[in-house]
């Protein structure tokens, strides 16, 4: 990992709302996809609370060479091209944004015209997904779930050696704010002799991390595991709406289907490689007694900074609750760091069977959980599938989410000696079904 | 179903090697994307040996209305756009198409230089795949397959309720002729203390129906049964090459994963809904006790006319045999009666969350395999997972497929009063691992 300039403390921006923001720092500059007026959506990179239109700056002149080149190819409805170029044209127009938005940079005057304030902006999604797997990473996560479907058996003897994953659905898979229409589905409760369809009762979330990826392999070439980090852009956070009630009846015997192909939704800008590289940490070590990775899974490099410095949160708030005005519940806070599997291996895992990789793939963590109460990725775990009901401001219970209910997703890179950076807004508020 | 001229068995072509062709007679018509001398691909319809070229139609000036509408929305990398416009513009160029090929068409002498010899042509996907799902209809495969995984629980109690689906990869879909490339695994014998990585020993392969969608809907607005059939374009073959150990290992509690990721080949042409009407069929009445669907998924038009009057084979061919000359060896004969779920069914329910279905997606069938032996569509179950070998006639065996096989599969559809159509070429070839 490359620590430079762009990663500088003390550097401020001469856009005043970046400093001190939240989210977009100048240490950021995220990736993403928007559009102002319902003109045509195309690339953008997010400074406090505006977005530098990078349209406009490749014909303001200031770019040059790779930098200009992955501006130039951001000018479309979506990143794919840009992602496409790989890591050294993404870092040179990082460095380059990074520099004119610098507080004293000369070129003050000419960029200022080209921000666009986030408030007048519709966001997209970053890339065109091609294929979407959900891995399993989080392996407090994979035991509570496992606890309560497979109460003998919770993780399975696989876990500990394989990067467990399934593919999901692409074409549902939207930008923060997207509608949450509560889905019919056919459910069978264990105590009714058979099973019926209508509104499921069930509706969860699920906190994970989306890895999108910048450069494929071709179909049947492997990606060692020390290269896996040169074929992805950047992460988001990732929202895997889930009906708990579909899941139980259908998931068996070839996993989950329309429990979770019915929306998923992301925080719309990619926190990109380079921007994160001030928070990867040495992977946790594997507790006492679990298996060391087959060799086609291990790096000591990437057990050296796999992992990353990540704070994790979750907010409700219900209908109720923001008709009085409150603040919104935070139902946990956790770690990134509860990833058994690092994203590298997550990558290498995928592609060993020399399955093609594209760009704009994206790969989800799985819920990531923490091992105690209050760190929990999902309302099934908090609750006990429903058994032990979350209490609202209001007086209002929750075991699982109702209509009116707005579910955010939250996360921040924290270090010490570096500017906390986060992803934006992940969230969205659940409708009736369309019954 | 409507039958019109276009099905009148009587109707001959004057492309001579489309009278009495298994695959292509002038009844069928199917609907591809090929290229030739490296030109750019674009789309086609088959009669005979020969290739419509629809840009060249298109130029002829012969076409009007609907059918042109169609013809140039065909003139593309892929099909998507004209599927996208539906079924009324699909007959309608069918049913010029098929007045132009006809014996005695005035047009012969305009139409006969538009044609491409099938053997210069390189034959692409006909679409570019958004999503691939891949169900699990083939009742005794889920029995046979059921009985080997869990031999006290083959057939699960959602089985007979839910259309079983699950997620497949979109990038690794191939047409006919692929490279078969070993792939590479992590796998782990019932025996062995702890898993290991290499090229896999049980390489299979599964015979399935591919359903090309042509028409999508709208996020949260599933697609009711009566009107599924309308958003489908025609069906191909497809042969979701298997990794047994691979599966075995890693496939609880998410389903199949890289065992099945690798590679998805697909006959090239899609068999139109037009072209297939005169061999639908009743779906067979479910067995004695067996539960009525729920009425979301329960039709009457489509009980009386969801199922296919169509069969399929499979034929290996060893490089020994190869060497020698022989013909190839038929593995199985089965048909698509066996599938208990319909094409309709499979769409309604996948729907049925809201999931967002879109022109291009490729829905599988699952493996189609008859009750008896001879009828099964995978050496999993032929060779009850490698411990009844076949024998080859050069005398060699196979539990599951060697370096060097090639495994085809073919469909002819067949009916009293009808011209028996097909869907051309499905096969691959195996080649060893990349270690």
């Amino acid at each position: 990992m490359t620590i430079d300039e762009t990663h500088d403390p003390a550097r401020e921006s001469w856009v005043e709302s970046a400093n001190g923001h939240a989210d977009f720092p100048i240490q950021n500059l995220p990736l993403g996809i928007f559009s102002r007026n319902g003109d045509n959506p195309r690339g953008g990179i997010a400074i406090g609370d505006m977005i530098v239109d990078l349209r406009a700056l490749v014909l303001s002149g200031l770019l040059e060479g790779e930098a200009r080149e992955a501006a130039s190819a951001a000018d479309s409805p979506s990143l794919n091209a840009m992602l496409a170029l790989g890591a050294g044209p993404r870092r040179e127009l990082r460095r380059r944004v990074s520099a004119l938005l610098a507080k004293n940079a000369t070129e003050q005057a000419q960029v200022e015209p080209l921000l666009v304030p986030q408030s007048e902006a519709r966001m997209h999604l970053p890339a065109h997904v091609g294929d979407y797997t959900d891995f399993y990473v989080g392996i407090h996560h994979a035991t509570n779930i496992g606890s309560l479907f497979r109460p003998d058996n919770p993780l399975l003897p696989n876990y500990k050696h394989v990067p467990i994953g399934y593919h999901g659905r692409a074409s549902t898979i939207r930008p923060t704010g997207a509608e949450v229409i509560r889905p019919q589905g056919q459910t069978k409760a264990p105590t009714a002799d058979s099973p019926s369809f209508g509104p499921i009762a069930k509706l969860d979330y699920e906190l994970e991390l989306g890895v999108w990826m910048a450069v494929g392999n071709d179909l049947g070439s492997p990606i060692p595991i020390a290269e896996a980090l040169d074929h992805v852009a950047g992460i988001t956070l990732l929202n895997d709406w889930s009906a708990r009630d579909i899941q139980a009846w259908e998931y068996q015997p070839l996993g989950p289907f329309l429990a979770k192909n019915f929306l998923s939704t992301v925080s719309p800008w990619i926190v990109t490689m380079e921007a994160l590289a001030p928070f990867r940490r040495a992977q946790p070590a594997r507790p006492e007694g679990d298996p060391r990775p087959l060799p086609y899974l291990w790096d000591e490099a990437d057990q050296s900074e796999g992992a990353l410095s990540l704070e994790l949160d979750v907010f409700l708030t219900s209908a109720a609750m923001r008709e009085k005005g409150m603040e919104p519940l935070r139902l946990s806070h956790g770690a990134a760091s509860n990833m058994y599997w690092t994203i590298a291996q997550m990558v290498t895992h995928h592609a060993s069977n020399g399955c093609q990789m594209q760009t704009g793939d994206l790969l989800g963590s799985g819920t990531i959980s923490g091992p105690e109460d209050g760190s929990q990725g999902s309302l099934m775990e908090i609750t006990r599938n429903g058994k032990e009901p979350v209490e609202l401001p209001t007086g209002e219970t929750r075991t699982f989410l109702e209509d009116g209910d707005e579910l955010a997703l939250a996360g921040h890179f924290t270090a010490d000696g570096a500017v906390s950076i986060g992803f934006g807004e992940c969230r969205g508020t659940v409708s009736p079904a369309r019954t």
